[in-house]
Order: structure tokens, then C-alpha cells, then sequence
């Protein structure tokens, strides 16, 4: 029963490794200026809240956060501590032809990441921006829109615009 | 060595196990006709795509499924299995105060839930549907909506409306 339970811990340890292991890695090129690359897994985190942007992006989005600021929006934590990461994914807003009143996700446009790391990012808010096309990191020019907009509108809130979707 | 690898195995069959029974664990009363309940912890669970619905619902949307769906639709496989379960979350759209071309969600409307059980839903193409709003059940006259319409307009995609968003 003893080796059981050790096997157990060994066990649980393990697939606590791989899911911490599998949170923090990276895929593809940095951003500018942050150096903010695409988690990888994003697709499979928890919904934060769903939003809609209106022309001329015209998008439907997702906002996903992996567990630390999953965690940190159910327990109402502010500032958001530093290893949260929030994911949102674009995708051109069009007019379902199956029900008329219906708008679904077309065309996947940009995905944008924000990393928390107070230190690394002291000088804007904690937060480390990558706006992405395809896999790839848009320009120096427009990441350097990112912050100021964040601290304009949503310093309050942590530099963060999205709401849980409660 | 034997003895830890046992327990690994034992360790996985207990996570495999608490999985399952937490997936298919119910809360509520079940939906009229079909007998379909809310399944609990359907907010963690990965999303499938975001959608809108124009006036006079006006609704930000987000579909989620459980692990037995996702597989599905990452294998493109058609029809889905039996204990697929699929979760459309409703929110009233509401502008953003905060950033003017962004629509959020507002206050919560309706909860609405797919089930894959092709012998229990044979005479409604393997599925059973609930509508909850504020966790109760929506009356049996909503509920007689439900299968005509995705028979009508989904049939060729096995009754479901939502596409994987990639």
C-alpha cells in the first residue's frame, strides 16, 4: 500500500510536470520590443469570455487565460500574478449561411498574447504584448500601440480589458 | 520498478476515473421530453467556437464540449460518438464602455446542451436538448423547437450547427 502511495505521488508529480512543462512552452518567433512568443496549447485553455469587434476588423474573438490567470480571475485576484498568461484569438465575423440571425468564426485573423512578468516588464505594467499572423510576429511598429491603449483604458483593471463572462 | 509502474497504472485509472465521473456529473433539474441536465463544470471545458446572434436576441456566444466531443471534432469525426456533449453559453452583447468598436458579455440568458446517446435520442438523430435559463429548464413547448430546426438545417453535419474554429 506504501509503494502504492509513493507510486501515486510519482505519478501525480510527473503529470504535474508535464502540464507545467506543456503551459510554458514556446512556439515560433518573438515579438519586437517584448519578446512574447505563442504559448503553445493555448487552443485547449479555459474561456475567459467571448467578444466582438466591429468594423472595419469585423472579428469574432476568444479570450483564453492559461491556469494562473484562469485561477487569478475566479478568485478575483489583482494585479494578476506574474506567470499568467492571456490568449485572444481573432477570426473574421461572418454571416452564417445555415441561420440567418446567426454570425460564426470565418477566417482566423491574429492571435494576441499578454505575459505577466512584473519584473521583466516593470516598465509597462507587468505585461509583455505579442500580436501574431499566422504563427508569425507582427511589426516593432505595432507593438508599440499595445501598451499605451492598455494603460489609457484599462489601468484600473490591471492593464487588462477582458471580464470573466460569468 | 514493477511496483511503481502498478501504481502509475492505478494512479491514471484513478485520474481516468475522476475524469469520467466528473464529466458526466449532472446539476439541476433535466430538460422536459429529453431529460437532459446541466453538466457540471461545462464552463472549463475547451471551447469549439464563439458566435453572435443579431437582434432581437442580440447575444455574444461561446460553444464548449466536453473532452468526448473535442476529440470528435479534432478528428473530424462524423457522427459524433455517444457521450458527446456539447454547451452553448449565452450573454446578452453589450458595448464595451471601455473600447468603442468592442461588444462584450453582458449579463447571462440562456445555457443550452446537446447530448450524444443514439439509442436513448433515436427518433431525434442521437440527440437530446436542454434549454436552462438561470439553471432551470425551459418549458416543453421551447423544447419541441429544438430537433425540427437542426433537422431542418444541420442534418448533414449531424444535427449540430458549430464548426471548429481554427
Amino acid at each position: 500500500m506504501k509503494r502504492l502511495f509513493v507510486g501515486l505521488l510519482a505519478s501525480a508529480s510527473a503529470i504535474a510536470f508535464v502540464a507545467l512543462a506543456a503551459e510554458t512552452k514556446t512556439m515560433g518567433d518573438p515579438s519586437p520590443i517584448y519578446g512574447v512568443t505563442l504559448p503553445e496549447g493555448y487552443r485547449q485553455w479555459q474561456l475567459i469570455a467571448p467578444a466582438e469587434e466591429a468594423e472595419p476588423l469585423n472579428e469574432l474573438r476568444a479570450v483564453v487565460g492559461n491556469a494562473t490567470a484562469i485561477d487569478a480571475y475566479r478568485k478575483r485576484q489583482m494585479p494578476f500574478p506574474d506567470g499568467s498568461v492571456l490568449v485572444k484569438v481573432a477570426w473574421k465575423r461572418v454571416r452564417s449561411d445555415e441561420f440567418e440571425p446567426a454570425s460564426v468564426p470565418g477566417d482566423a485573423t491574429t492571435v494576441q498574447v499578454m505575459v505577466k512578468d512584473s519584473k521583466k516588464y516593470a516598465s509597462t505594467g507587468g505585461w509583455g504584448f505579442g500580436r501574431f499572423v499566422d504563427g508569425a510576429p507582427a511589426d516593432e511598429e505595432q507593438h508599440r500601440t499595445c501598451f499605451a491603449c492598455h494603460e489609457a483604458r484599462v489601468m484600473a483593471h490591471d492593464y487588462v480589458f477582458t471580464r470573466w463572462a460569468h
